[in-house]
């Protein structure tokens, strides 16, 4: 099959690659696959990753292992790209994403999904409802991490959060939020950016405008190392800081005023398909504003370039 | 009244300071004073202070500003180091420690306790019970804040807790986390302060020994700039580290195992005196066989550079 890997080197390259062939799996075409801001960072030299990349995808299963996964066959679906050991303390106790042996589609030992097939555990398959179409779908596994937030901080109907950021997860992660909260305001510098999310209701703030120290939960959602620096400038004492985003090498800060104002900072990363299934389906976020468009796997350069730039690019592996 | 005073250039020096006469306040005679690690970061330049330091004491009332609070003359008090403007939103909810216009004793708008006297409201104040001596009572501040870990992190009995940093408040949070789980290690590089710690029946472990990754709760007292960047290394993935102490300027960390571990990370200051006093009170704590010596005022250089070297330094201003 047609896959684009990255070499470790930061270059990414169209060639052709085996059909994953996963005891155990199911065998996926994929449709439509996402480009992903961890997919930038690995090009740029985070998680030393070589291989076929690429881990936000919606497709159509082929295979099943076998026949008590037979029901999979021919339906439309998106995938949790953790797969755990299914051993250890941690994948018994049903946090595979946490499992210290567990490989991860796209990013650590698993081929991903800027390729014509993918391999996965029926169990970490979902089914996609027709109302949710391609297009949408691609985003469940980063909206899934939007609605992460929710598992882990608690959230007051009152409360005043702000997502740092502007990006694709600032903008989801803004309107997951807006389910749990009135007051939610997204901050960011990039007037075009910020004009999308605002035609979705949301309520934003160019980076510098705040005076401060005001809101109840600031989530990181820049890719910058400075991420945190800027959300300790936000939160009030007792406040929380959430961090999404991975960023390669070391960050400066100071961290004293985690100390002194006793700020929580929660570390957070992939989250529950169902409930962002459920959001598309329900018409609770909207995501298609978003896409700047779709190119085929020939197209990746171009792809990528307008991936830095734009909000959302999809990759479309189906040549048919 | 004679005290010590930090010039803002990192210079300690003794001299005449005026009795403190705050309207609606307490006076008291201090009987002794503690060196904290706070106090040593002051002189390195952290907070920018000017004026009489020192936060932890013990002492007398001799005056009490109205007949309402006329009993507390001639008590033996230790007393809460923040002082809150009582009026917003924060001081209305309880949490004076985090009033913007909060004054802290030696540290913030406040004169300090390496005085013969300090001046607090009678709210801030605790009677010392007579089984606690004074050279303990001296501890009741830095143990409150150590009991401040209990409060806002939820330790099951099971738990396996690690303590970073083998200094004095490694060694009082130790002993708080051991009335909440059995299983504390106190991990630092000193032999003869973890040589004490093992004394009073804490677990031990030199920097560098721990295989990684295995603690549900990490504690960082190092008050070195690389302690989340250690305790990072041994919190287990959804683990918690809390930060305990304040580091003058920036620290470089690599964040992305907070985001890839979903580690929380939880900034403490000061806390509860009354279950502290009541730890002392109870000898479930243990104090005295951390302090090395206790020095007059005029002696403040050998207390200074005897403060960087050993677990606990006392000052005791009064001249009787």
């Amino acid at each position: 099959m047609r896959a684009l890997s990255l070499d470790g080197s930061g270059r990414v390259s169209l060639g052709e690659a085996p059909v994953p062939d996963t005891p155990g799996e199911c065998l996926i075409r994929v449709r439509a696959a996402g480009i992903c801001g961890t997919d930038l960072q690995m090009i740029d030299g985070y998680a030393d990753y070589r291989g076929v990349f690429g881990h936000e995808f919606v497709g159509i299963v082929e295979r099943s292992p076998s026949p008590a996964d037979a029901h999979w066959v021919g339906r439309r679906v998106v995938g949790e790209i953790n797969v755990g050991c299914g051993s250890c303390g941690r994948c018994r106790a049903g946090v595979k994403e946490h499992c210290e042996h567990r490989t991860v589609l796209g990013i650590r030992e698993r081929p991903g999904s800027f390729a014509e097939y993918v391999s996965l555990p029926a169990a970490n398959l979902h089914e996609v409802p027709d109302e949710v179409e391609d297009r949408a779908a691609v985003f469940v596994e980063p909206l899934a991490a939007a609605c992460r937030i929710l598992e882990q901080v608690p959230i007051r109907p009152g409360a005043r959060l702000a997502v740092l950021g502007d990006g694709r997860m600032g903008i989801l992660i803004a309107q997951v939020l807006r389910t749990a909260a009135d007051a939610v305001t997204l901050i960011g510098h990039h007037d075009r950016k910020l004009a999308v999310a605002r035609s979705l209701g949301i309520a934003s703030m160019r980076s510098g405008e705040s005076d401060g120290n005001q809101f109840d939960v600031v989530v990181d959602a820049t890719g910058r190392a400075d991420g945190l620096a800027a959300a300790l400038t936000l939160v009030r004492p007792l406040g929380t800081i959430v961090l999404k985003s991975t960023t390669h090498g070391e960050t400066a800060a100071a961290l004293w005023p985690v100390v002194v104002h006793e700020v929580t900072v929660v570390g957070s990363r992939c989250g529950p398909f169902a409930p962002a299934i459920e959001l598309l389906a329900g018409r609770s976020v909207s995501v298609l504003p978003l896409i700047a468009g779709s190119f085929a796997l020939d197209d990746h350069d171009e792809a990528f370039v307008a991936a830095r730039r734009e909000l959302k690019v999809l990759i479309t592996p189906d040549r048919v």
